[in-house]
């Protein structure tokens, strides 16, 4: 079993970094609070014997040898940035969770078979820099490192930058390290588990999404002067569109969602027609078909839009993932180990988007659930209770030790 | 008549202060760009032998004097503060052509009877600080100082601080300076004047308006985990506020207006469902009676979104004018100049607030319009040829001249 204690102070603790008035964090990726939270990851890290790397889109790996360190290693982890008004748990846990487990491991004087691997992933939130998940998409080799460098916030910088700024560029190269299986534990971020009264979720797979960047083009004009009837009003596309968005949405009910969550309108004052309204889309579906039945149905109500209202417009994809199905033998662990350790678990499918959902295209891959409060995530009140985080916990302790004698 | 190289010599270089790479001009009230450009008009105006004062709302009062400094002024001007991707001449030609005219008196020697004054209102946009005009209204006793002083802007800094900070927190009061007749010449911001070639606008009075903000409150989740039907997403309440503000317009077609030009959302992040989007309303109407009605609807409208989608809502008024009439006599004295000088003219109502209306109840006010290309206003491509130029001010100098006798 894990230390809940030491476990449970360091979560309390790493929740100040960019802890928020409401109880949240707001700790955006490759911001100051960022790389103060890595820092002590990696300190943390050092403590307990592990070696550090770090890769070029600033990934941290932390190594605790195993009795034969020519063998694949363990992947365990998650990621320490958030969203801007975001949960102490969301990532956090996943990373301090594994980093536990090698605690616990040193304290049992347990050697494991193969190597550990303790990551944290640039950029999961997807907030600051879109498309999330781009650290771990560049580990995959599935985005080159180019396109990682390039994302680039609401204010212009890149993550190039931003990583040298923080210290983050690291010059270990990991395209050619293979990976024996990766392991993810996270809030699940949806109500099923609690509503059900169970702890632990054996995740086999997450949706498929597609992201997008929409923008209609219309013409600033005075809004005193200007009668209703030749207005071209870039936010009145807006607005149909985040209508007719909310539709496609529920016509693929229940499992299929479609949110419009950010918004950008130029010139943004009170008194001018706006000529530009940009906004993100995002799609998920448990199948490919359902998520190219949304993106046809997104073409075509935009253009109609367009067209109706007078105006010009872009859809630029921004992020597309297929439907996964994670590693049997991973599944199958977690399975065990849950019902060793004798909690109510179940299997189900992961509506968030994690780096797992990368790592699974080079490695044997899955992911373990606890429940969160409500189902409530990317929200301040996040809230989980002290059972829920030692069971993960110790799942995935348990799970390690198994993956790594296989 | 006035000196029109003179006069466009100076559009253009204060075109520059503030100058956007689209031709526009970004001078919000209050910026260093505003101190810069309302430091050269001080100094132009001191060449030309006025004396400057400064009341508490940064308001400049730049006088010439006359026969007999004893009687009441006659108030000439406009505004230098500009939208934020706004035009070149949207306020700054009338306080331009109002030196002008000053300018013009002395080359021709002219003294006339009564004192002129120049004056540049400040933040008469509303666009960095709402409401808008409230330097006029403070200057007119409509408004408090208290509560001039303390309108803040999306930073939250408030004009009393920016006042203060560029040096225009004046200590002169002018609460009890009467003044004999107020004119204003202004761009039209419409198209009329141009589709009928005519030079200028007689403008009989404005549009009525009232302004708000308007809150949904909802709740953020992940978009990822939450089902459609049971999110409380407060940007699809914004979507079907923005529609039914605008069918509200249009029922008022063809005088009214309604406009959401400013939106906020939070946390306006792609993957996480928007738990609160602000939006400003505006309406503007010929008759109360109207603007009553697009009040009533627009409380009714939000109630039923917010019922139907499970949010919260706010409303706050944030500007209310009443439709109004200029005076008959300054009516007509810019009706006289402009048949004596030869210029095609028609009366108008202009759609547009102006510092005007303010001034109005407190004195005999009217004002002059010109056209401006296409009506295009509060846009960079905002633009007027040199005879409109010329036109508006001759007929100001000759109306200042005529109105000084009275
Ligand atoms: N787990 C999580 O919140 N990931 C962010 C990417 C997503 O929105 O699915
Ligand atoms: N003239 C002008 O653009 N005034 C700003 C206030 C308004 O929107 O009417």
């Amino acid at each position: 079993y894990i230390n809940s204690e030491r476990l449970q102070s360091w979560l309390t603790d790493f929740a100040k970094i960019g802890g928020t008035p409401k109880g949240g964090v707001n700790r955006l990726t490759l911001t100051d609070l960022d790389k103060q939270a890595r820092d002590w990851f990696v300190v943390l890290a050092k403590k307990a014997g592990c070696s550090i790397k770090i890769d070029a889109m600033g990934n941290i790996f932390a190594r605790r040898s195993g009795e034969d360190d020519s063998l694949n290693p363990i992947l365990i982890g998650s990621h320490i940035d958030s969203q801007p008004l975001g949960g102490k748990y969301d990532g956090i846990y996943g990373v301090l969770a594994a980093l536990e487990a090698v605690y616990s491991l040193n304290d049992h004087k347990i050697k494991t078979d193969r190597p550990i691997d303790i990551v944290s992933w640039t950029n999961e939130e997807g907030s600051r820099f879109a498309p999330a998940m781009i650290g771990s998409a560049v580990f995959s080799g599935l985005t080159s490192l180019q396109e990682g460098w390039a994302c680039t916030d609401i204010s212009g910088k890149t993550i190039g930058e931003e990583l040298k700024r923080i210290g983050y560029a690291g010059k270990d190269n990991f395209l050619s390290y293979r990976i024996h299986a990766s392991l993810e534990l996270h809030i699940e971020q949806g109500p099923i588990l609690e509503n059900n009264n169970e702890l632990i979720g054996i995740v086999t797979g997450a949706l498929g999404q597609k992201w997008y960047d929409v923008e209609f083009i219309g013409m600033a004009l005075h809004a005193g002067t200007t009668p209703m009837d030749v207005r071209q009003d870039a936010l009145i596309g807006l607005a149909e569109a985040v209508i007719e968005i909310n539709t496609i949405g529920k016509n693929e009910y229940p499992d299929g969602r479609a949110t419009v969550g950010m918004v950008k309108n130029t010139p943004n004052s009170r008194n001018v027609i706006s000529d530009k309204a940009l906004f993100s889309v995002e799609f998920r579906h448990p199948s490919q078909e359902g998520l190219d039945r949304m993106d046809q149905q997104l073409s075509k109500k935009i253009k109609q839009i367009a067209e109706k209202l007078n105006l010009k417009f872009n859809i630029t994809p921004i992020l597309s993932l297929s439907p996964l199905h994670f590693d049997d033998t991973c599944i199958e662990v977690v399975r065990q180990v849950s019902q060793k350790l004798n909690y109510p678990h179940r299997t189900m499918v992961s509506g968030a988007g994690h780096d797992s959902c990368n790592i699974s295209k080079i490695a044997p891959t899955s992911m373990i659930f606890i429940p969160c409060v409500k189902g409530v995530s990317h929200n301040e009140e996040e809230e989980i209770k002290p059972e829920w985080m030692s069971a993960g916990a110790n799942v995935l302790l348990n799970a390690v030790i198994d993956l790594s004698k296989r």
